[in-house]
């Protein structure tokens, strides 16, 4: 039999509510369909702070290297807000990203057509909504070098953070942009400021390079981030596959996931390299939401999110592609059907909880 | 009389015709009221590196540094997007912020009640929409050393920038902030990724320090600047005046000028420090909008923005509040009374040129 293992990272929040409801579909597959899904499970983020002053233990660190998938869940919350920078929450997940070498971060902005309405968008501009934004994940400001606090004197400090791209990385993230355009609407459009940045200027050469040599099959395009900015809001179906580095995509992605009013709704999977050997990739799957610690513990939350974060995984590390289907096809089957959660509630549609909305989706699965 | 020196830079595309109608405004403005305005014009942008090689000239810069207030069209189009990088025409722009020491950058994102139809968010989030984004401009990743491309052998290149700011920057941003906020609605969001940058670490800690200090009668919320992107889509009108660095302020002004429905109508100014011995500050005054090259030369841009520019001018350069109240009025009454340039053009409003448009507005004037 296959052995799948999932280790399982909840976090804060509303991170372990949201992650139980996964686990009842992980048993569900397993006594069902004999599908070996193996989980150990650890501790990141605040409450990892709280248990080992660190935002993710050594020990969980190895677990998170050897699994073949990572699900993750949400950090932080104000308990943790004055808690040292290097331990924060999200130094967790920062460290996850970078040691697992997940440079690619895909994020779909799809709008579930029963939510159409729950966007500030007008519905015709959001409904039918499908981009897949494709975020470098382990370069850029996030992790460029200097990045410190500076003792000028005279009560004078400096706060210096470096953007750092080398030609590879935007290769690597470049051609995964293009492999999946090539699975939807053939179009990347890639966004810098190479007008301002002399990254964006590198970028925006190893982008058009990459794309003569290898696919120049697949339409490409180029906006400045600013006026990407502008687009996702003024047209987001204009739009198939968006790449872009760490800060900007962090800035879109998050425009995008509100544009769809589906927002507490959109998964995202971080991907490393596949192996040399085994052709497998490291992987982490989250929800684009965060902790949500005002809700937290309630049993209010919405785990869709979540679930289609494992949906994610399904497709991504273990190539269970119609089972990926059903689940998110579960997803939206029980959103037609009007049941909600408080988040997306409205008027005419039943209102669930955490639990009731898990076990809704897998009773459609 | 008094003598009021304004040097005019056009720029490229759309920039001429538009500074064309803020002439006629102010040659009014000299022959019936005897405002006292002097011009002189130079050369930015692409033109300007037709003329001599250089995105601004020496002589047009020293008479940039003179002068009262600078009105500053548009710069770029797609002639000069293989010049060398020194010298494109983002340089000049870039050039004159730095060399007068423009430090804020005020960005109103107004809804035109005319117009709240033609944003892309439902009428009822941006009708009445009124903030003020304060964006720093002289510091951060635009300007920040090394900012270079380097060779790494084997193909392989290296692109850097950064991002650095002082104390002392944060500090007289976050005062400016502070200020307008008073004379609004007397709350600031500022802006920042301290959960990532070591310079929003920094920005955080010194915003909330000059609150303290001098403005604690303002109310001051903090907003990681990704959030901030999706709350202005959300619910934009949750701000009064925002303050943020120059990369998040480029990219957070361009999505809610956006949201506006008004873009192509809305204006900036960007100011210096008070002259220690006169108080005047150095400015200058651009529409937020680019140089459209696709519609340039044709007579149907629309010169709004340009003309609003022209109304901050008149308040923030030369204390002339009633004639900016005035001029701002004058825009929204032919709004009102359905004149529309192509760009904002709705079923049942008529449609007139650059031209039509500006004489419309100096005879609402
Ligand atoms: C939590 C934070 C460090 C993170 C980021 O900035 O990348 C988050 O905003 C995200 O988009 O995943
Ligand atoms: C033209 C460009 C250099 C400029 C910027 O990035 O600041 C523009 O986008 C702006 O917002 O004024």
């Amino acid at each position: 039999m296959t052995v799948r293992n999932l280790f399982l990272l909840p976090g804060d929040g509303i991170g372990p509510e949201a992650m139980g409801e996964v686990r009842k579909i992980i048993a569900y597959m397993n006594e069902a369909k004999n599908a070996g899904f193996v989980t150990d499970e650890g501790l990141v983020g605040g409450c990892a702070y709280d248990a080992h002053g660190a935002a993710i233990s050594e020990e969980d660190m190895g677990k998170a290297l050897a699994a073949d998938a990572v699900l993750f869940g949400a950090v932080g919350g104000p308990k943790w807000d004055s808690v040292p920078y290097e331990v924060r929450p999200e130094a967790g997940l920062l460290r996850l990203r970078k040691d697992l070498q997940l440079f690619a971060n895909l994020r779909p902005a799809i709008c579930y057509p029963a939510l159409a309405s729950a966007s500030s968008l007008k519905p015709e501009l959001v409904d039918g909504l499908d981009i897949l934004i494709i975020r470098e994940l382990t370069g850029g400001v996030y992790f460029g070098e200097p990045k410190e606090i500076i003792d000028l004197g005279n009560g004078q400090k400096r706060g210096i953070d470096t953007q750092v791209y080398d030609t590879y990385e935007i290769e690597r993230i470049a051609g995964v942009a293009f492999e999946l355009a090539r699975t939807r609407n053939n179009r990347v459009c890639s966004m810098e400021k190479r007008n301002v940045m002399k990254s964006g200027v590198l970028w925006n050469q190893v982008v058009t390079a990459t794309h003569k040599e290898k696919y120049a099959d697949v339409q490409l395009e180029h906006m400045l981030a600013d006026a990407g900015g502008m687009q996702l809001v003024r047209q987001p179906k204009q739009f198939d596959v968006i790449v872009t580095d760490n800060l900007f995509g962090d800035m879109l992605s998050d425009v995008a996931a509100m544009l769809t009013g589906s927002l507490g709704m959109l998964p995202s999977a971080s991907l490393g390299a596949p192996d040399a050997k085994t052709g497998k990739r490291k992987a982490l799957y989250e929800p684009v939401h965060g902790s949500a610690p005002d809700i937290a513990g309630k049993g209010i939350a919405n785990p869709i999110a979540m679930i289609a974060s494992f949906a994610m995984c399904l497709r991504y590390s273990f190539g269970l592609v119609a089972e990926a289907d059903a689940l998110e096809k579960a997803i939206a089957n029980v959103l037609d059907s009007g049941i909600r959660t408080g988040d997306i509630m409205s008027a005419g549609s039943r209102q669930v909880g955490t639990a009731e909305m898990g076990d809704a989706i897998l009773a459609e699965f």
